[in-house]
């Protein structure tokens, strides 16, 4: 399949820009074909008057109907199956078998949301019914349901190019909702992209989707992404990625006339703490597995085990060895961009600076472009405890051991903690009950909390949480991964003495979709 | 009861500031005493750190020992009506019967929230258990719930001395969610305040909640609710008043170092579409009913009609006339304060200034203080819709009607609308049909959308939204009345892998708590 480098406004294709820009493959630092247009201002304009357009049709289709387009959608990927790993491959350095995973973890995602649209229950349908006898005043008949906010702006995230990206989570949840999506694509992957957003395209088209329904912009500027906030027509942001993007992108929008929600998921340092039984008990198979976690997808995932806390005990000097030969043994990797490989060394190097700050050991280093060197770092718990940057993220294959003297030291440095995505416990049962306090205070920091196990893996399903406080994301309240995620992009709608029919089809007395229901105060479940 | 002027911190009072500033009489404009002392900053910061304590305390009682502590304030509320009701009296200028209803409203909401909490179901609880042999990884098992945000701050209204203000529903639902709350009173009622506040204190001693749980903090400028806003410890806000000070809060939170939502109710103009065949059959009643409306409480609810639209037809005439008329005949009464009056008649005065539009009639004027003059201006649709001012609330019992030449003209007044608490549609079963496409119009402008009523009277239940697209509000996804109100209050979290005995009650596996589920993708209905 040819690549365009255009960019794609329903279900035409535009490149009216001058600006051109191109992929790279990270493993040789060469430039990749073909070159890419960045939307102009009057494209993303374009894209989004679309959108909105396409949105009043669009959220008044059935669930069936948006469930069969998101099913379409995941045949469509599913057949370019080969395409998109060949284009993945090249642009991001990921290994096949890692972007065959993620695909299926994508099309996988979007007919997870079809379910749910089938099922329908998802809108939260409340019925109190009306008391014309009541006195002072008569009780109305009021009914309330989710419904969709309006176009939404979806950016594609550089380490997720399937499942975060085009046709990622962001995406799948706004359509299941039901508004318009425009995705601004991220540009380190303009390619895998495309063939995405045209798998979206020629879905929307088979399944007679209103032309707008889907667009997606290029830009490798930032001027691309800020038009798609600024637009008056675009209700809410769905953003994975640094801290310091989706913080401006936070920005922008409340400071436009009409403040829109931004959910940035902004990544964290995912802290596990090591309970002193485990770490007795345990120490040589929680360091191998640690060290797993570190290094999988060269350690470029958002739950990535940045923090270890460990007690200053034998068996913690014997965790760190054991963490230290296996890290020393381990094989450096392609990261997804030079940008982001030169991030994750001065991250070390900004670390490494720090007096209290030594390194333990680092992975083989390779002649190859772009390589993320797995590394581990140590700091004594006071130390750490002076010093808010030490628990700052840095986005690769690296964690920073913290060594505690006492329980005292593992409490203070919980209780210190900003937001994170998620925080570990790895704990016997006598240590769980002993350290019953540390749950306590890590649940306020986190969008999911672990015993052992490790953060990395992020389970799409009903009951996930991939979110946090902030400044792990921008709303604490959401979640950008599972069904729950769904709810970002609607909002509650109450119809007052509405006549039977012309109420939605959730609402209705006789209940015609079959779903959950909350009438008079009591849930009815579905037949 | 003597009113002390004191702040309440936790379970103390204390006056340590030095700037004092009286309650007024509304009807005669006298002072009433006592002063109440303005919160010091130190007395704000010292309210959100005892929050912030018992927060950690109070977010761990069960759902029950929280709906105990809710019926028990709102019987304290009960027993002292008769103070409640002279004092907020003399301080509001509202009627007895008016508090009366209110504060029964009041308690009524207090003892919903309880009933939700007795019920458990609310949490949202979902769960997904393991699955060991999944290729090619296990699947975990992973279970989510709501849990409280942490201590919130509260803005007492002006408009409602006790349904929106110290015990109101901000209050309630934030109690529920498991949040301690620091109230920040409105000047207007401060005696009204103290005594619902030091209710709410005997109502937590009574209770053995955690000192801190609840504490009420007074100011008349604008400092107090800053620091409010602004201590890092405050975790969201919920606030009801006029747009320009729920934008300033909002804007103020967006600043913070750490971001916080904030569920300001800024008000809006609800507007009253009229319908060709409801008008003909109906002229009488609809402007008799929308005569009701406008003056009910002196025009002083988020939901008043100040916008309705009529078409050019002879029974928009006549229904012009005997609005006319019902307003000419209609007594003036006393607004909540003189500066709201004020307001009223300089946003009377404005709209009087434009060339377009025309005062149909008004009320009959008393030399009493601040009185609110109900008063019918009129514009044709085609000024209307070239002046966006024309659009805000005028915070009174006042209505512009907007005479409309045609159906397309209709249309356009709707597309054009901003966000509103409220939209209403008169019509006949063929209207409706007729005008299908305005329902679906107004579905995207408002949080709440009736047929053949009127705005005011705001259901406190399971299905109410009180909220809607800003500018009605700043955060549309949430309703500040019924009992969804409690999730602005709360976010998600996900406990992967735990063991059952450290699970909350609502996720452990044999459902102890016996609530609404949704188990593997099922809704497991309590016994």
């Amino acid at each position: 399949m040819e690549l365009s480098g255009k960019n794609i406004l329903g279900y035409a294709t535009s490149a009216k820009g001058k600006t051109l820009f191109y992929a790279s493959n990270p493993s040789t630092g060469s430039q990749l074909e073909p070159p890419y247009h960045e939307a102009t201002l009057e494209e993303v304009d374009e894209a989004i008057q679309l959108a909105e357009s396409a949105f009043t049709v669009y959220r008044e289709k059935t669930g069936v109907e948006k469930a069969v387009f998101l099913e379409t959608i995941a045949d469509e990927l599913a057949a370019l199956e080969q395409e998109i790993v060949t284009i993945g491959s090249q642009e991001t350095g990921l290994p096949a078998g890692r972007l065959t995973g993620e695909l299926g973890r994508t099309t996988g995602q979007l007919r997870l949301f079809a379910s749910l649209l089938r099922d329908g229950s998802w809108v939260d349908a409340r019925i109190d019914t009306a008391d014309p006898n009541r006195t002072p005043v008569p009780k109305p008949d009021t009914r309330q349901m989710q419904i969709a906010l309006g176009p939404v702006g979806v950016f594609g995230a550089s380490n997720f190019p399937l499942a975060f990206s085009a046709a990622g989570g962001d995406t799948a949840s706004g359509l299941a909702a039901g508004c318009s999506v425009v995705v601004k694509a991220h540009p380190a992957h303009p390619g895998t992209s495309e063939l995405v957003g045209n798998a979206i395209s020629k879905a929307a088209k088979k399944c007679e989707m209103p032309n707008g329904v889907f667009s997606m912009v290029h830009g490798a500027s930032i001027a691309v992404g800020q038009a798609v906030v600024r637009h008056p027509f675009i209700k809410a942001i769905g953003f994975t990625g640094s801290f310091r993007g989706g913080k401006s992108l936070f920005d922008e929008a409340a400071r436009r006339e009409e403040p829109i929600p931004v959910y940035a998921e902004m990544g964290s340092s995912n802290p596990v703490f090591v309970l002193p039984g485990a770490l007795k008990e345990n120490y040589e198979a929680l360091a191998t597995g640690l060290s797993g976690s570190v290094q999988l997808g060269v350690g470029q995932f958002c739950t990535n085990p940045g923090l270890t806390i460990v007690p200053d005990q034998e068996e913690g000097n014997l965790f760190e060895n054991v963490l230290k030969d296996s890290i020393s043994d381990a094989e450096s990797a392609t990261m997804l961009t030079g940008s982001i490989q030169n991030a994750y060394n001065s991250g070390l190097e900004k670390l490494k600076a720090k007096e209290a700050v030594t390194s333990v050991s680092f992975g083989k280093k390779s002649e190859l472009e772009a390589q993320g060197v797995p590394e581990v770092l140590s700091v004594s718990a006071n130390d750490f405890l002076a010093d808010k940057e030490l628990e700052e993220e840095v986005f690769g294959p690296s964690t920073l051991l913290v060594r505690t003297q006492d329980k005292e030291e593992m409490m203070k440095i919980a209780k210190g903690l900003n937001g994170h995505l998620t925080a570990t416990v790895q704990g016997t049962e006598a240590d769980l009950v002993e350290y019953a306090e540390l749950l306590k205070i890590l649940e306020r920091k986190v969008g999911r909390l672990l015993i052992n196990g490790f953060p990395t893996g992020v389970e799409v399903c009903h009951s996930m949480v991939h979110g946090g406080p902030f400044p792990a994301t921008s709303d604490s309240r959401m979640t950008s991964v599972g069904t729950a995620a769904i709810t970002r992009f609607t909002r509650p709608i109450c119809y007052q003495n509405f006549p039977d029919a012309l109420l939605p089809d959730e609402l209705k007395s006789d209940n015609p979709l079959n779903i959950l229901r909350l009438e008079n105060g009591a849930y009815v479940l579905p037949n």
